[in-house]
């Protein structure tokens, strides 16, 4: 097979862990006889120190040429404490989301068994926790009309959501639903907004077309504490861009392996794969950042970007046994153990594939 | 001293958790020779079904006519899944916080050190937790303009801050830092929200009146995750009311004390007091629920509805107590200990007065 992947390293350590996937990638398609072509753009605080423009023309054109995009991290402290920056890195982000229509955001939730003693929760809470967030991205109040009035005194931002948005993302997580434990949670604040409202309604419409699954309806505050409580609770959990954003980052924690997380974003021209952390830039440059979550989000590129599913599978096994044999960077090796570099966890990884 | 104070016993178990706040609050009362005035009024589910509305005219007489009101809960399921509903319990939270102006709810988390092993993490992350979140209540995505545009197939809400909205809850912010450990969190989604950007600049120009504060910016979705990994580290918070809500709530688990949060609202007209817990309509007349929450709350309503705080600290005492002698209600008694009814706890705190 041709893969064609767009490269988008972006700030901080993102080129760093992105360089380590691109290893395992090309060791997978070298053994299965995939053919890769990889071609890389700028992106966040990078793009715009070299063309003024966090989601550059010719980096989107790249992207819309591309089967998959594989991306690192965005985002540069020196943009984060002035409210008024004009030109930031995360707006590159949201208009790559929006141009790709990358309009669901995957994000699972999972434990490593040997890394659930870094969870912040108790491991009878943690242990079982096997859930995937299915956060709506295109829509919502990122992308509602906002600004000023009364001389600059007053703000505002506008909620809004199609009923044609909401299906969409509540047809995935059925789907989704479907191919695991067949529950779905939509979460919403139907008591208070009315987008919300409009969100359950659709969702209780389409429960019709799934008897098999079991719907649940949660507040969002609610869930912000069951996912403490009883994260192993949940299966498929359905909500809107805001809610998303907050609850997928509350749960990339609980689970101790933040560091290991994946994700893909599906959208309507290509789909996109990420680790979850961010740019982390105290640690850019120095080879120490972890490179397993982008190179587990390559396996799910593989997976649900490509359909292969044999070459997922092999780097998984691969990402367990470097766990198991205690290949890792410093942040999971533990007081007194090796803590091996960034490069050389990829080396390993590629040489074991 | 004269106490005039509304009691807004609400749905489920509000009545009878507030029942036992009243014989505390009589208790000290008769210690300290104040004289209490106790007006009843409905609220919630109970005024639908009595008056047809959830806030009606005559409570909110009695509330603006009291010093200070103590509230129970309120909320019943049989609304709770009908997105369609016109009246529900929870607009008659949301009229009377807008009627009474209670512009500031104040959620204090804290550990008590005999249930922490009750909280779902670990000691050494949950051990000196002492934080408090100010969450602005009457403005936000609450009381914006919301509805439905094309033949109902798009909703949106609108989230409206003004510059005084934002100053009068930061000031209530910076005051309480400075009575403790000297730092406020400013939690928002500048990164996105304009309303945001208009909260970060307003804080950033207050900081020069408060030079002994250190104040730091953090998006809500960053606070999410660090109150699970590292809550020790916050002391007061100020946010916007939705993310508020959401934060409040995640707080309130972490503890391991949920069912002894206390909370207050601070208003224009009046001011309010109540346990963070919900109406719990499974246990509703079973006797059975936690009153210390809402003890705590009249502790809350003494010291800063009153300005009395001997008194409140006499209440805290003797709450203190009944936890180490184990005079506790099912949820906090342990397997093979006696479980105390909310009646029982209620009579022996106003007996140790
Ligand atoms: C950087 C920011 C705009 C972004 C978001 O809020 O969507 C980030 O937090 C994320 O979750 O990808
Ligand atoms: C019942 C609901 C409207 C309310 C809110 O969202 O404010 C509740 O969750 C709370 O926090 O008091």
């Amino acid at each position: 097979m041709n893969l064609n992947i767009a490269l988008l390293a972006g700030d901080g350590i993102g080129p760093e862990v992105v360089d380590q996937a691109v290893k395992v990638v090309n060791a997978v398609a070298h053994k299965f006889n995939h053919t890769v072509n990889w071609t890389s753009a700028l992106t966040g605080a990078a793009a715009i120190d070299a063309v003024g423009e966090p989601y550059p023309d010719e980096t989107h054109e790249v992207c819309m040429a591309a089967d998959a995009v594989l991306f690192g991290a965005i985002g540069h402290p020196r943009f984060d404490h002035d409210p008024k920056a004009t030109v930031r890195p995360e707006q590159g982000l949201l208009k790559m989301r929006k141009k790709l229509g990358l309009y669901a955001n995957v994000r699972p939730t999972f434990t490593f068994p040997s890394l659930i003693e870094n969870s912040p929760l108790k491991r009878e809470r943690i242990e079982g926790t096997d859930l995937i967030i299915l956060r709506e991205l295109t829509g919502g109040i990122y992308f509602g009309e906002r600004g000023r009035k009364d001389e600059g005194n007053t703000a505002f931002d506008t909620c809004t959501y199609t009923r044609e948005e909401i299906q969409r993302l509540a047809k995935l997580g059925f789907e989704m639903a479907m191919g695991r434990r067949k529950k779905l949670c939509c979460v919403d604040k139907a008591n208070v907004l009315e987008s919300s409202r409009l969100w359950r309604e659709t969702v209780q419409d389409m429960e019709k077309d799934f008897p098999a699954v079991e719907v649940s309806y949660e507040f969002v505050d609610a869930v912000a504490m069951r996912l403490v409580q009883w994260p192993s609770s949940y299966d498929v959990i359905i909500t809107e861009n805001l809610f998303g954003d907050i609850l997928t980052d509350e749960a990339s924690v609980i689970s101790g392996s933040m560091g290991l997380m994946p994700s893909s974003s599906i959208g309507i021209h290509t789909s996109l794969f990420e680790p979850i952390h961010g740019s982390y830039p105290q640690a850019a440059g120095k080879d120490i950042a972890n490179p397993l979550a982008t190179v587990l989000s390559a396996a799910m590129m593989f997976e649900d970007g490509f359909g292969l599913k044999e070459e997922a599978e092999l780097i998984r096994t691969v990402v367990n046994k470097s766990l198991a044999e205690g290949i890792v960077t410093e942040d999971l090796a533990g007081k007194g153990n090796k803590a091996y570099k960034t490069s050389e966890v990829g080396d390993w990884l590629a040489a074991n594939i």
